[in-house]
Formats: structure tokens, C-alpha cells, sequence
């Protein structure tokens, strides 16, 4: 067990997803963590799940973090400025200048509270999905306002940190910016894409590829916490929603009228920025030119593909990131293994020895036609 | 080798990504293929890849097809009626209804003309990126018209069928508004959406997740190939543009104005909608009701990931899909494996005993926060 950069008493009120989950993990710490939740049952829950203890006379807790639905996180911050005045509040709502407003304009003691942002979840909620592990190497941010001292930051800097993110720090309204654009207007992009196949024929889902389960899959998500979230942040998506409306009234005045001035330009030139855009994002998808891509063709039959990650293994190769395509009905996959570059060559040229079949530095996902 | 359905000459013009790769596929069922290319070199690189051989005196094909860029097609289609009366004569263009009315315009014999578009493809094109496989398992779109043959059809059918694509027949316009809602405005949507971000401050990438990364990820398309499909097929796309303009538009609206009439039902029946239309799309992610998904804790080490799979092996439990997580940094991942539901509570039970870390029936994939 590594010890806890928090010292002291944490906390957590609202032993959902993201409350439980920080739970378990301060835990594993040896953090001692009181948990918190207007539902007995699933403050049980909770606990019995090992994400802390129920509070006790004499707790005198550092740090509170509230863990509930954004538009209840002002209430419950306030509540908590009051029955803890010496601790630190912060909160982990996926919006962040609302609430700073909201508490300032009820009087609330905000020079305690500092709020952050872990963008961590899963597609799943609840205490039952909860697992310590969510933070690892996610963006945590952090957003310092006028009345908040180097040592606040350094306390949440630290849970972040225990809990396995990387801090990043913010205003408040730099935050809500930063996530209507990552996040909240491609949920809304992705909503409105796949509600269109509602009006399709029946053999439009037939046709469909990774393109579009790719660019609909967090079409998925929770509505009412969606609603929330959006209801929560509304001047920033607009605004964002806005520049993306009149890009796309320029495509369509485009397409209607393509012998107008500009006209091909400006689908080029909407084209061409996607890529740029695009190229800008870190990870694993499209533009991470860390890795090199092998595809290899994998049989569809019991212990193919173990026996080929063994054989990577065998010749001293790390994977660097591994994603199976597979059709539906087919007899045949594809491993797409990313390892570093200076490895490539070599793995191939050993794969092909062994007898796998690969097609090099090609990516299978995803389709121009 | 199988034997092809396909009897006689084949003869393919255009040896680029498609051409090329259904060169390949022929030749390993023994069909005699025949390559042609304007451009001598290129030829000469899909002959040497083994996709077919030069054209020959006598020569006399049963079946051309036309694999060139979409706006040359119907040039390409034209040349070959005229050069092989008694050939039928297909395309792989990606829109179909634009190419049957410049046919029929310029009085080219459409009645041996039978329009097909395999919806396959890989984000990198041209002879090197070829592959005998790309087909398997994807859907292969046939267009008949009114002047149309069972006996053409058939053909294209057996075309299909011997490269392991599912053929699916229907209209040319029936096509066209079906690629313009799986494919030309989900590209549309992306690349505006990607290039949104290029008005954001530096901290913005660094917030991305996974779902950022996959609703933008073919943004990192072909600009120059797009313009010419996206040109070809604009009228359907622009039908379904203007309806995703006019729901966008409502959200504004909502968003706007949240105490007006209906704001907040608007929200959450654009969210509602989303969900539906997602669970439309059959496929590995979300909605994928077929399978049950284990999520596996696997530590980032040389070996760590093919002994599970062995385990899962050993089993004797089949894994339908693969897909790793694995955040930068971290030393851990997880491996999400699909698999009957029948399997699922057994299988995780086994792996438990083994001694792995699992969280049942989640998906790690994106987050709501």
C-alpha cells in the first residue's frame, strides 16, 4: 500500500459512481473516509463495498468532497461550508462557473470551497460500477477562483494525485469553455446524428460501419443527467453550438449551390480543418504517431489470438495497445496491435516467420467509402 | 483454394485501394483478372502485388469493374461499354444515383450497367494499402434499375459472395439517402465538430477522452476524395443536413431560453432520441445486446494479457470481441471481452478464482462526466 499524500479525515457525500470510486481508492490508501448519503440503502451499500465508514460523533473531517448530480451540488456544498467549518469543500460535477455563482449568490463561505472537475466515468452509474481504478491517468482539473490559497490547490492537487490523475488547473470559466467543447456539444452532435436514423429506412442500420457507430456511441448516455449537465453550462455549449450552426449552414449553402463563388472552397476548407482539428487531440484513435500499427489476421477459433500475443511476448515486444475487428459473421479477425516504432519492422518481419498474416502499418478502422 | 462463383474474365480498371484488393481476392479463387490503369506504374504495382495481369489480345471479359475516383466514374463506365459489348459493367463508387443519370444522359448503354458499392474500405488508400480481406463480412450494396436483368444481378451477387460481403439490393436513390445518413453527414458532422476545436485554448486537448476521440476520428478523412462524394450525393445529404440543422436549432433554442414553452422537453427528446437511434445500430458498441461484456483488470506487463486470454481459453468459453483500454501512464489496463450471455456469469466466476480483478457487465469505453 502507498501511503496517501491527504493527511486527515475525508468526506465524501454521494456514494454514486465517482463518491464511491474516490472512496475505494483513498481506502486502498489507508485514508480514513466517511461516507455520506441521504439513502440509507445505498449508503450501506457503500460501505459494504469497502469505499469507507459511516460518520461518527467527533469527526472532524479536512477535506469534504460532494459526489452527487450537478444541480443538487450547490445545495449539498453549502450545506457541507456549514457543518464543517474548518474543512475544505470541493465537489466533482462536470460544471463548474454555476455552482461558483450559485454559492456566492447564496452568501456561502466560498473561500472554503474550491471546486474540480475529475473527467473520469463510466457508460454505467452507481455504487455497483464504482471502482478505484476510473482516475488512473485521467485529466483532473482544478479551478482556483479569487479567494482560494496555495494550500487549498495543494489538497486537491494531492487527492488528484492519490487518486492516480494528472492536475490540471483552470478558472472556472475556462473549465465550462473547455468541456463544451470536448464534451458536451459532442454528446449533443452525437444525439442529433443518431436520432436522424430514426427516420431511415429499415436498411440504413444494415449499411452502417465504425464510422457511425464510432461517431454515435455516446449517443447512449444518461438524458436526465444530460439535461442537467447541458441546462447547467448553457452559455458556453450555445456559443460553441452556434459557430458549429453557421459551419454548417456554409456546407449546406455549399452543396445547394456549388457553382456559387467559394463554393468548393469552403467544403475543402471545412474538410481540411476537421483534419486539423482532428490532429490536435492526443490518444489512441487517428493521430497518435507514437505507435506503429500492425494488423494481423487472426482465425476465428479458440486461443488465436492468445497465441499470438504470446508470441508478441515471446519476442520481447510490448504492446503498446491492442483492438480486435471483427465482422459479424465473419470466420476471420484482425488484431491491431500499436507498439513503439523502433519495434515495428522487426515484430513484423518475426510475425510473418511464425506464419501470421499482416498487412503493415495500415489501419483497419474505419471506412472513406 | 475455394472455387468462385464468378466463371469467365474479370476485368478491373483502376488499381487503387479497392481495385487492387479485389484483384487480390479473385486471383486467390482462380478467376483470370485483368488490371488496367492510365497510369503505367501503378499498374505495374498492383501486377507485381498479385492482383491480376496486363490486358492481352482476345481478351474478353464476362464482367468489368469500373474502381476509380467517384467523379470519374461514369467517364470510366462510359469507355468500358463502348470497348466490351458484351460485358456487363459494375462500379464500387460510393454514390450511385448521380453516376446512372450521366449514364443515361450521354446514351450510354445502361442496360448493361449495374451500379454496386462494397461499403469497405481502410483510412489509407491505394495499391499498397490492398488487402484480399477488406470485403469479409461488410455489406456489398447492389443498385438494379428498371432495365436490370436477374441474370446481371446474379452476377454481381456471386461477385460479392466470392469475396465474403453480404449483399444487400437497392435503388439507386435508396443507396444514395442511406450513405448520406450512415456515412456522408456523419463525415460532415465530424469534421465540423473536429474543427471546432480549433478555436479552443491549448488546454482543451488534454481534457479529450474517448469520447471526443471516437465522434471526431474519421475527420482525419481523404479531403479530396470527400469533396467529390459529398458533391455527387448532394441532394440526400442535404435533406438530412437541414433536418439535423433544424433539431440543432431547437436545442439553441432550448438551451437559450430554458423558461420557454417546451425548452426542457425539447432537451430531453432530443437525448431520448439520441438513445434510440443508437440502439438502431447493430454492431460491438453500445447497442450490441448479443453479447455481455467482462471488463478485466490487466497490469501493463510483457506477457500479462495473452495469459488471459489463454485462461479465457481454457475455459472454454468463446470471446465474440476484444477491445483494451489502456490510459497513458497508467500501469494497468482493461480488457473489455464480449461474450454470449449465457457464458458471461460462469466465465466471470472462473477468471475471479484465477485470481483477476473484474468489474461485471461495464463498459470502461467513455464517460458522462
Amino acid at each position: 500500500m502507498n501511503a496517501a499524500r491527504l493527511a486527515g479525515q475525508v468526506r465524501i457525500v454521494g456514494t454514486g459512481l465517482l463518491g464511491t470510486s474516490i472512496g475505494l481508492a483513498l481506502r486502498h490508501l489507508g485514508v480514513d473516509v466517511i461516507l455520506a448519503n441521504r439513502s440509507p440503502a445505498a449508503l450501506r451499500l457503500a460501505i459494504d463495498y469497502g469505499a469507507g465508514r459511516e460518520a461518527a460523533p467527533g469527526d472532524d473531517p479536512a477535506l469534504v468532497i460532494v459526489a452527487v448530480a450537478p444541480d443538487s451540488t450547490a445545495d449539498l456544498v453549502a450545506a457541507e461550508l456549514d457543518a464543517h467549518p474548518g474543512a475544505l469543500v470541493t465537489d466533482v460535477a462536470s460544471i463548474k462557473g454555476s455552482i461558483l455563482a450559485d454559492l456566492t449568490a447564496r452568501g456561502a463561505d466560498v473561500a472554503r470551497y474550491l471546486g474540480s472537475h475529475p473527467m473520469a466515468g463510466r457508460e454505467r452509474g452507481g455504487a455497483m460500477a464504482a471502482r478505484a481504478d476510473i482516475f488512473l491517468g485521467r485529466p483532473w482539473v482544478i479551478t482556483p477562483h479569487a479567494l482560494t490559497t496555495p494550500a487549498q490547490e495543494r489538497l486537491i492537487e494531492a487527492l488528484a494525485l492519490d487518486l492516480g490523475s494528472t492536475p490540471i488547473r483552470l478558472s472556472p470559466d475556462e473549465h465550462d469553455r473547455a468541456v463544451a467543447l470536448v464534451s458536451h456539444v459532442p454528446q449533443i452532435v452525437a444525439s442529433l446524428l443518431a436520432a436522424r436514423l430514426l427516420g431511415g429506412s429499415a436498411a440504413v442500420p444494415a449499411l452502417a460501419g465504425q464510422g457511425l457507430r464510432d461517431t454515435t456511441r455516446i449517443a447512449g448516455s444518461d438524458p436526465e443527467l444530460w439535461m442537467q449537465i447541458l441546462g447547467a453550462n448553457a452559455a458556453p455549449v450555445t456559443e460553441v453550438l452556434r459557430a458549429f450552426r453557421d459551419d454548417l449552414d456554409g456546407v449546406v449553402a455549399a452543396l445547394e449551390d456549388p457553382a456559387a463563388p467559394g463554393a468548393p472552397t469552403r467544403l475543402a476548407a471545412m474538410l481540411t480543418r476537421g483534419n486539423q482539428g482532428v490532429a490536435r487531440i492526443p490518444g489512441k484513435h487517428g493521430s497518435d504517431a507514437r505507435y506503429e500499427t500492425l494488423v494481423v489476421q487472426v482465425a476465428d477459433a479458440p486461443g488465436e489470438l492468445a497465441r499470438l500475443l504470446t508470441e508478441i511476448g515471446e519476442e520481447g515486444v510490448n504492446m503498446e495497445d491492442l483492438r480486435l475487428e471483427h465482422s459479424p459473421g465473419a470466420q476471420i479477425g484482425f488484431a491491431e496491435i500499436a507498439v513503439v516504432p523502433e519495434a515495428a519492422g522487426r515484430l513484423a518481419e518475426a510475425l510473418e516467420a511464425r506464419g501470421w498474416e499482416l498487412a503493415r502499418g495500415g489501419q483497419t478502422q474505419g471506412s472513406t467509402s
